[in-house]
């Protein structure tokens, strides 16, 4: 069987040249169609690929696995606890499948219209049960404009930050997959100047431009994963929306940080990509000041991936008000992990790790409406001319993400939420 | 059916006098035993009550439920899914079972020795799979502490403190059963005066004495959950010991909150204690100042249970170090709750909630070491003439927890938790 990644094979599906999904993507979700309940899926092109039915008619026999369950559940948890070494094959098989000098599939019409399932029939789920889920605060950019904002210049970085990849525990029951609403949420806001906090729905509604990944390893509680062994841990990735309520998280959150200023709700893009199918586009991270030992990381661990931020207004045409990439990350997903675990903190298949905020050195590329407003003090204007600060209710967020190298285009799809309304008494 | 509270009800199992565990306790965990895989139990006295075995022998029959494995799963989730209604009905004819005056299972030797486990042959497990966990800071006396050691007398309560019950997400992957022993964790420390940090293990090693909550009901996205109805929500408490590394805290917690100081490990006692069998010990919470409306809460909300830390310094006795009581929250379970959700953040079945360090107004009941000796300044004396600042390698901390009233002690068994030396690189 041969890599699902090589560069110059193609497909006998039609796949459109701008597409996230060619054949060295297929990347792994969760799919609902038809009287079917959530299971596992592929994609490529405008089609899903389902795995379940692949499975039924033996095409993932070779593997030799005692029990077919994990092809059939609703997350994908007990499909990636296989481990790399089977999931690697699974999406090597697809690929296979799905190749022009493959006739496995090809001839068999009944078959295909089984297996592939035109993306507008189905309904994306979320494709990892999160067992438990961290925010990192890993660009040296965003925390600087953060710092500038609510310090000064001078003092924009905490004494950590250089240290150690600064992160928080999050909330994991409020992720939910792309084109799932979210309402605009209510709490406690101390009003400039004032003593005494007032309730009500917030008014700096913000989004965060981010990127996560899905651990594929389960440690024990007491073991540490260096950062040279990191990626072995690593599964796949996602787009993520960390959406934050400025207003509740500002009163809220001394001294034990953010909480519900964020567990209303945070979005991920549906299908992962997997680790192997980014391998292309690896780049080094930026230089850093000198580490402790546990933090050294030699090698290339981040991702040359496009990320771009649209905002639509409530029935009008998207605005696109950010572009950024995953590649300026100051902390690489080694670094991160190694970090998480450095004090015995059990992983497990499932986690989910997000970047924190990425933004560049552009005002162009800051990946929240907090840096690109300049904390509301400079609103932008949309393409429709109208003008945002912060979230209105009704505007739909949507993250994009691609990497692009030699011809092939490997992305995500897209990380989409409405925020409705508050929700009224 | 009675109810299990019932006072003056006898059980025909001999039950210590001094007993956490008598004919109104009935709690509900998880226990291991011979060729069983882990499963559902209860315990009166110094005996476990197999659920699975009086299930098989349908006991529970009269609930005519579709779907027994709830009773047989490694986690009381899918049992506390089916509802207070439910799991009410499953306590109560425990209880019957074991009630003099009831000769189901009295004259049944060879069932009473399959049901009835003594103590020391069973192996207690996590009572419940932990979805998500929130850790508040809800004892004023225990925030004022540590705001004049960090601060100043005069700034000891961050002014959000009296508005809401400040909390912070926590990591769900680490909470360990009682008994089971944790590695001193390592990180990153700052030492005093110095700008460079250094690596090794955590020289300040707290324990934090609190008390949870699991949740025994879902809501969706969106939902807010009163302060009138949040009891509906609960299921029952255990208590929990929030294990800190005070030093690693102190370095990496600015602004994002705890992390890795918290991550290495909590412990939990083995059996939930339900909502309504601690209903005779219900008291009014301390006087508060003036809350937002959707935090007004009316009724006994707090219990009085009793609370006490043991240290027990390898292969010597056990001192016990701080005396305290739930009773002293600020912050009542379900105006926890009513905030946790007032921003729509969703909660689930299995959801943890810890009260945060549960200290009271006299030194002795000071919940933690970092206040027990004051910052370390002042070390505490154990009952063998050792002293002590922080946790020592092999030092077993424990804690008890029992409520106590007209004759009847409703108690919590052990917390207890063994310290290993920091794993060697």
């Amino acid at each position: 069987m041969t890599n699902a990644n090589q560069k110059d094979r193609q497909s006998w599906i039609e796949i459109p040249h701008d597409s996230d999904f060619p054949i060295q993507n297929i990347p792994f979700g969760i799919v609902q169609y038809g009287d079917y309940y959530p299971h596992p899926a592929s994609r490529i092109g405008d089609y899903a690929i389902d795995i379940s039915i692949l499975a039924e008619h033996g095409f993932f026999d070779f593997l030799q696995l005692d029990d077919l369950t994990p092809f059939f559940e609703p997350y994908l948890n007990p499909l990636i606890e296989l481990g790399k070494d089977v999931t690697s094959k699974i999406r090597n098989r697809i690929a296979e499948l799905c190749d022009i000098q493959c006739e496995d599939l090809q001839a068999n019409q009944n078959l295909i219209n089984e297996v592939f399932i035109p993306i507008d029939h189905i309904t994306n789920y979320m494709p990892v049960y999160v067992t438990d889920y961290t925010d990192f605060y890993s660009s040296i950019e965003h925390a600087t404009n953060v710092g500038i904002m609510f310090r000064s210049k001078e003092n924009a970085l905490m004494p950590n930050w250089k240290h150690l990849p600064v992160g928080y525990h999050g909330r994991s029951s409020s992720i939910v997959v792309s084109d799932t609403n979210i309402y605009r949420p209510k709490g406690q806001i101390l009003p400039s100047n004032e003593e005494m906090p007032v309730f009500g729905a917030s008014r700096r509604l913000d989004f965060e431009l981010e990127m996560a990944f899905i651990v594929g390893k389960d440690t024990e509680l007491g073991e540490s994963v260096s950062v040279d062994n990191a990626e072995e841990y690593i599964f796949g990735f996602l787009l993520f929306n960390d959406l934050s309520a400025r207003d509740i998280q500002k009163w809220e959150y001394q001294p034990l940080g953010p909480f519900l200023s964020k567990s209303f709700g945070s979005v991920v893009s549906p299908w992962i990509v997997t680790i192997e199918a980014l391998e292309p586009f690896r780049v080094s991270q930026p230089q850093q000041d000198p580490v402790l030992p546990y933090l050294q990381s030699n090698g290339k661990h981040n991702f040359d991936i496009n990320l771009e931020v649209y905002l639509q207004p409530d029935g009008n045409d998207a605005s696109k008000i950010c572009q950024s990439n995953f590649k300026y990350m100051y902390w690489s997903i080694n670094q991160q992990l190694a970090h998480q675990t450095i004090n015995g903190c059990n992983i497990n298949v499932g986690d989910l790790y997000a970047s924190g905020t990425i933004s560049g050195s552009t005002k162009d590329s800051y990946g929240s409406l907090l840096e690109l407003s300049w904390n509301g003090t400079e609103p932008i204007t949309l393409d429709d001319g109208s003008q945002r600060t912060f979230i209105e209710d009704n505007d739909t967020i949507t993250i994009k993400g691609f990497a692009e190298k030699n011809g092939i285009r490997i992305g995500f799809g897209g990380c989409s939420t409405k925020i409705l309304p508050a929700i009224s008494d």
